[in-house]
């Protein structure tokens, strides 16, 4: 389902009501540009690139958001898919609240997003508008001042004294008695502009402050007002400020309800996503890595990676290989083995039943698809359905699943269907004839004879509201290409990828770095294979990363070589490191200095 | 005309003749993003200002262009108008060069072309790519040192150490005695990788250097060129590059067919539009505001503005007034005064017959005929025609013209009509007649009659072109807003505003200038009317202009004023100058310092 800048308030219980009903959310965003455009680096520390996807959020903007909600149906042995599609673009035509926004667009992003037949009208004619946590607050914060009338006061210009005094006799003479004026229950100052408005507030406010002014077109009316009716006015005043604020909150409603949620959000290499989520929608990004962490794990407290779940895995790895871009894991995830569950799109719903990749709605459905057809996987094969009858023997590429007991309070938790085998042919007919049975059609109720497409549900939770164990290891970690590390943890400090061949160079000289020789370094390094360099930080190149594509030799020995090469080179001043002793050295500040480590 | 990037070389000949043909082009752009959004100064310095500019065309884009064509029509004594339009998208997706380009988008100014119906698709499917003139520069020194094989010099992989030593044998082998290899002609080295073709790429420059080697699919043919062969191959080669660059500079062919013509460019409001032509298409605008001005004069040696035309003429002033935006002086130059000459659209470009406000090309067109009129108007103010025949006289409400001998020679330079009364019924029925015989519509060559419409042409230069003298005072001087100058010039120094009601107000402590008490400072000016503060510019608010509504007293009296009011508050380090005195200032010391100034 699409949804437009024009349709978004009517939609909202739509929205409500599927992130309310699902077992959980998978999402996706298609950005205006792409971190550090045209950067090649092998390998990063995760300081550095963490701040790179901030300064990204800073830049570029979500302009697309997908979500897909999934939610069990029992009665018909399926999940049924709700996928969502929003263009966001911060229009200021909407509402009262019109924040000002300037970002970047990359021309390669767009070209990108044109193969995909990205509509640049829909964005910018019916994208939702949005406003940060932040943002609102600082605009209640303002209003709540103006309308306790707080502000500070002005000065009178000379040309304006008569005005007010004739003003201040005109309401003394009220207030003396009301009954000898022409408008017993108040009194009205014509006034001329804006500044003129100002300044009989600001007098009511001095000289005679248990009376009230109100601001009408052309006259400012004074009133007095019981207690009663002065709470009652403050009270509509400031409805009508949280009514403007939450016509501009706008898209960020959405984010809000899937965070209050609480339910388990599902992306596919999502660190970026993430990112831009909490950068767009909630507040600027933390400085600090260990901030970031925090926030983004209280926003959306069980995030899974499936990129991450197929490189962490090595029951998946083994099954799928290497490939996990996501239209790879939707091809492998097709495969028989990865029937269950049967996945369905909601009736009114039915804007995917034709591909469109990289449209965000669409990716959306895809991840949580496969990210169900994973999930079921692992639990079969740490749960084997008991050996089928000889005539419906697994096909012989397919490895025997292990034998093994299932207790019977587990069979019963999964339902009466074997787990995966859904190919039912005869129920299929017989739901194809009921549907032909016309009266049947129109008189539908609760206990219909729904089909049942058979097909398991593994809940995400146990019964402590803690994930299930077969995916609990991958919760909370998210895949983080070119690092040494294995995965960008939202909990934990991360571990160190001890397969990456690599060493960290930098100038020993700690009291003036001096920019590293690094012709000559990877020169002494290539004698060991191919390999190339790449500086490590923001630090004037006075350290550098040294990466392998495959080191054969032991990475100690090399280290010596090549110092000892720098030596006979008569070049000074380099210190270099194995990555395993450089990383445990960076976990080691970051365990015993916690966030100061982030300062370094 | 609309151009698509599709389109866009196949058109380059339509564009080139109607650019060839006319007698001036009228500009106009959209853009991705204004100038610091909401700032809201009343008073700006030069500097300051230009210094705005240029950051803007550092972030923003022209994402559309607009140009008009205007060609004097003598046999049918009208103007013919070709007007074109254009989006431009950096796209990478064409041709070989593809500079990757992130640029700024404001929110409020899609919101803007959005009211216009702007395309967003258009934009970025259609949009058509560009070079600079530095970044083609660029790319073919590049390209020049690749062709001349003056790369540096890589270190041989020890793996690969053999493979060298091998093709060297082989080259050896053959350079000893072709006619005893398999071929006569030439030896072939296979090769695996990139890699492995850079080392015989060096090993031939190094071991063979009368040798040439010529990359091939897998592998690289070596051969013996003569000198003209090798000659006839470098120039290939360069020609090659040399095509690659024609293809990616793209839309910058029309600002340099433009520029090339030295035409007279009209523009409305054009400083901006002046500023973003020259920072996209042809180079980053240097820091200092005199050097652009010659830059800007050499790529457009004739710039009128239609805004300043109407600002600065006292005829048009009192004929029009102070509604100088361009859609007023479309309606003020409909009236019958503004009736000269008559311009139509060339039969090919009709897709303005219907009015596109705010569409770049419609924009230009518009621009050109209000120029056109406004020009013709001046040159009947100045030159009047004779007398009417009483029968004919002008209406009441119009202002006499005064009578004037008119020379003979001057009166046969205007043709034969009377300079602006073109209403001739007789002729246009004939007109109409005509086009109804069908004999004449298909025989239609030089020596046709063609209805002739009998309005004037004004040149825009003299024989000497120079500017024609009604129009000299605007050439190369555009508007300049919410400044103390009259107008930009690309010429000259500027002209002070006398009318400006404004002091200049700075830290007199020059050696620690410390942030103004603005607050103190505005309250006590407001003594003598409606004034509001801004800061001067990037100086941590150490300087500031106060910018009067309509000040009634004498400025000189009043600064002494203010000066004993601060004494009395005990308000120090302030230092206060009328505005006159303030801009003879600046610019005196920028005639005596010429470009030190911008630096201040």
């Amino acid at each position: 389902m699409e949804i437009s800048r024009q349709q978004f308030q009517s939609k909202i219980e739509t929205i409500r009501e599927a992130i309310e009903e699902c077992d959980f959310i998978a999402v996706d965003t298609e950005l205006s540009g792409l971190h550090r455009p045209g950067g090649s680096k092998r390998l990063d520390t995760l300081d550095n690139r963490y701040t790179e996807y901030k300064e990204a959020t800073e830049r570029f903007q979500i302009i697309q958001f997908g979500f897909c909600t999934f939610t069990w149906d029992e009665r018909s042995g399926r999940y049924m898919a709700k996928p969502f599609n929003f263009y966001i673009f911060p229009t200021g035509t909407t509402g009262r609240i019109q924040p000002n926004r300037v970002f970047m667009t990359q021309a390669q992003a767009f070209d990108f997003l044109a193969k995909q037949s990205f509509d640049f009208n829909k964005w910018v004619y019916q994208g939702i508008p949005y406003l940060t946590v932040t943002e609102e607050q600082e605009y209640i914060a303002e209003a709540r001042k103006r309308i306790r009338d707080d502000l500070p006061d002005i000065r009178i210009d000379e040309k304006e004294k008569l005005f007010v005094e004739d003003a201040k006799k005109k309401i003394a003479k009220w207030v003396e008695n009301p009954k000898k004026t022409d408008d017993e229950s108040g009194v009205n100052i014509s006034t001329r502009n804006a500044y003129q408005r100002r300044l009989i507030y600001q007098e009511v406010r001095k000289s005679f402050p248990d009376l009230t002014a109100e601001g009408r077109t052309g006259f400012i009316r004074i009133v007095r007002l019981t207690e009663k009716q002065l709470e009652k006015r403050t009270n509509e005043q400031m409805a009508r400020v949280q009514k403007d604020c939450d016509d501009a909150v706008g898209f960020r409603k959405v984010i809000d309800m899937i965070s209050a949620s609480r339910k388990m959000v599902v992306g596919h290499n999502m660190l970026l996503d993430i990112c831009h989520i909490i950068g767009q929608f909630i507040q600027p990004l933390p400085d600090n890595v260990n901030e970031f962490k925090k926030l983004a794990h209280k926003v959306f407290p069980y995030m899974v990676d499936t990129k991450y779940m197929c490189a962490a895995s090595t029951e998946l790895q083994s099954r799928i290989g290497a490939g996990t871009a996501l239209e790879n894991l939707r091809f492998e995830t097709n495969q028989e083995l990865f029937k269950n569950p049967y996945v369905d799109m909601s009736i009114e719903f039915p804007r995917y039943l034709h591909d469109k990749e990289h449209e965000a709605g669409y990716d959306a459905y895809i991840t949580g698809l496969v990210f169900l057809k994973l999930h079921s996987y692992l639990e079969i094969q740490a749960n084997p359905p008991p050996p089928k009858a000889p005539e419906e023997e697994i096909k012989q590429e397919e490895p025997e699943p292990v034998k093994e007991e299932v207790p019977e309070e587990e069979r019963k938790r999964r339902g009466n269907t074997d787990g995966w085998d859904v190919s039912d042919e005869e129920g299929e007919d017989a739901a194809w004839l009921e549907s032909d049975n016309e009266d049947d059609q129109f008189n539908q109720d609760d206990e219909e004879d729904v089909y049942n497409y058979g097909s398991t549900r593994y809940p995400l939770f146990d019964q402590d509201r803690q994930p299930a164990s077969v995916i609990a290891n991958y919760v909370n970690k998210v895949v983080m290409v070119r690092t040494a590390f294995l995965y960008f943890d939202f909990i934990d400090t991360e571990t160190i990828d001890h397969t990456i061949d690599a060493f960290y160079i930098t100038s020993s000289n700690t009291q003036q770095p001096s920019p590293l020789p690094q012709a000559d370094i990877l020169a002494l390094f290539a004698e060991y294979g191919k390999c190339i360099i790449d500086t490590a930080g923001d630090d004037n190149d006075a350290s550098a990363f040294v990466v392998f594509e495959n080191l054969k030799e032991d990475p100690n020995a090399v280290k010596e070589n090549v110092l000892k090469g720098l030596a006979a080179e008569e070049i000074k001043d380099v210190q270099i490191e194995t990555i395993a002793k450089y990383y445990e050295n960076v976990l080691l500040l970051r365990n015993n200095v916690g966030q100061e480590i982030n300062k370094e």
